[in-house]
């Protein structure tokens, strides 16, 4: 087996080989950056090291994730198997958010521009992809908007995704499955307004964007 | 005078450093490709030399500046001093484009999204600018929104700039300038519409971004 | 104390905040791919998150430096506190290649132009440094070229630095601290040569590297 | 007949059309900075226009190649058809430098580093070219290297050319056609000095600058 394969390899490499095979496996880090993290912790003390092991572990133990709208979250007391988000009686709860990814979350919560619940789709759907429900979260999209509107008064879902080619393929196949529900339920379907956004100038824009730009003035 | 030094020092340079003087002025240009450009003339046959002194000849004679929307356009028989596009009857005529320079008007047409006027404001004003008038055709604008409205049944202005921090300071001289237009004729004044532009992707959107598609989603 | 501050700090964030806090402290690292690298973390199973910490331990356990030339290497059975290069007797004993760090040394080695022994400065001399000896291994690296004089049969050392402000005045330094050895036993001190690297263009030189081009022509 | 073709094509065109066509041939320019050229000029005085005319005009007219060594350089009141350098006689007339084009001469001229004459080549040689000496001046070269030898006091000839490929491939093909005259005469032909140049760090080095580093040590 494959996986057999590379554990034994990883096993015969020295444990700096070994560590910093692992590090080039993170999200864009090539092999001289993985060993120059490598470098970098033999420069560091005991303590260093000892406090990324244990954070780590933390990581590992005390972050969640949430059963609604599949956000990791630090556990507390409360022991809930929902995010804050998702329990707060504050949130706005006929409002939810479908995003791809946690980052997307953290920059629209910096922003501080939605105060509705979150949806996490976990991925996007690549043009001509063959299946797209194993990309995302798309059974379980359908499954929480669908509690969530009876249970939650879930009003609107804004699909809000990247403006790029799988961006908006994505965005295609979330309408499609969740028209149903809102054939049945009322349930508005948006997607993010397009036009100009902080930066663009009028010299380099492309149609698409120039016609949104029109279309949306204001 | 500056400008006597400037010229005497440029007729003691010799023939290749002086071309090339005159090249680094061009946008965009350094010393060393105005050099380059030098060499790459030496490098070409008398015609090609011949074909540039023609058309830059040519340009300065057969190319107009509209009197009405100040575009650049080639002179025709009509000897008209305005562009074909302000003087063609299919041109919808309530609706007017505020926009930077040429090369603006040259990617929105190429979009084909707008289907009435323009005017190009020749600049744009800096923040902190003392005297924003003398930044832009402010004076010229407001003659020819004033006419327009009288004579050739203008509705509408669209301010069309780039969403930077200059392109949004002029923005806010231009709707100044045209308020009393606005408020005695009744003439709408418009921007662009905010939102994600092509290629936006949510993990690198700014708040403001953010806010305006969120606000204009659809 | 700042320390403590900072230990606290980090003891009130949650799990994933203080892991990317960590994260962000490796070379090259900003917040934005340290949250990323904890969002992937979160997204790959126990066993990536156990191969992580363990191979953090078994380098912190196994990996020594070497007492002569402060290489760090893999411990074996041998247990000698000399890396296998100081060891190895078909190792070139006569030339040691003083070198800033370990990724260089995995540069050259690569390369494999070098048959001789190491040393790893650690560091580099910026320039108007009041006290140089603190950045760099100055005392170690008289110690350990004296003892390879006497014992070893070392005869000439190669300051191996980068061709930048920062290296020449480190090399300036590591010159300056050899002497005394060198007019005492004969040593050699030697520097890389200097000239046209691979990919250098013509036009683009500057005149230094055109100086030695031309001087060490043949 | 596809020149007649082009050549029509650029009469059809508007004058500004003709001239960002022209401005586009340019080496290094697109055709949105050859729009951004024609509206600049557009935006510039009637005297900016003359200016370039009249310098392309003095450059085409006052710009001669020196039958030597086919540099372009200024026509004085000599009228010779020789160059100031082929021509002065605190020139080191004992060592010609041969070089790709007329922007290295200028980058070497600018770093003071050689006191002899020149010869471009006027082109490089691309790896698997089959006629190589349509290339470059090749038998421009030869006889003028023959004639300099005998007539000049010519003793050694450096090849200057880029250390790239195509740069190697050129240097192969300059020493193989100067054998004869090197064995004959006794005419040196050298290459520049390979090694580090300024900037380049060890970490980044590939393996033949660092190879040639260390043979060239000092």
């Amino acid at each position: 087996m494959i996986l057999e394969a590379v554990t034994t390899k990883i096993f015969s490499m020295s444990p700096t080989e070994r560590l910093a095979q692992l590090f080039s496996e993170f999200p864009g880090i090539g092999r001289r950056q993985a060993r120059r993290f490598v470098y970098f912790l033999l420069s560091k003390d005991k303590v260093f090291i000892k406090n990324i092991t244990n954070a780590l572990l933390a990581v590992q133990e005390e972050v969640l994730q949430c059963e609604q709208c599949y956000r990791f979250y630090a556990k507390d007391k409360s022991s809930s198997p929902h995010c804050p988000i998702c329990m707060d009686e504050h949130t706005d709860h006929s409002l939810m958010l479908v995003i791809e990814k946690d980052v997307d979350f953290e920059n629209i919560k910096k922003a501080d521009v939605h105060a509705g619940r979150y949806f996490i789709l976990g991925g996007s759907i690549p043009i001509l992809e063959q299946d797209p429900s194993k990309k995302i979260r798309a059974r379980e999209l359908v499954a929480e908007v669908s509690r969530a509107t009876k249970e939650d008064g879930l009003k609107e879902v804004i699909i809000a995704l990247s403006a790029n080619i799988e961006g908006e393929n994505t965005t295609q196949y979330v309408k499609k499955i969740l028209e149903p529900l809102s054939e049945k339920s009322g349930l508005i379907v948006s997607t993010l307004g397009r036009g100009l956004s902080t930066g663009t100038e009028l010299e380099y824009s492309d149609s698409t964007t120039l016609e949104h730009a029109l279309k949306n003035r204001s």
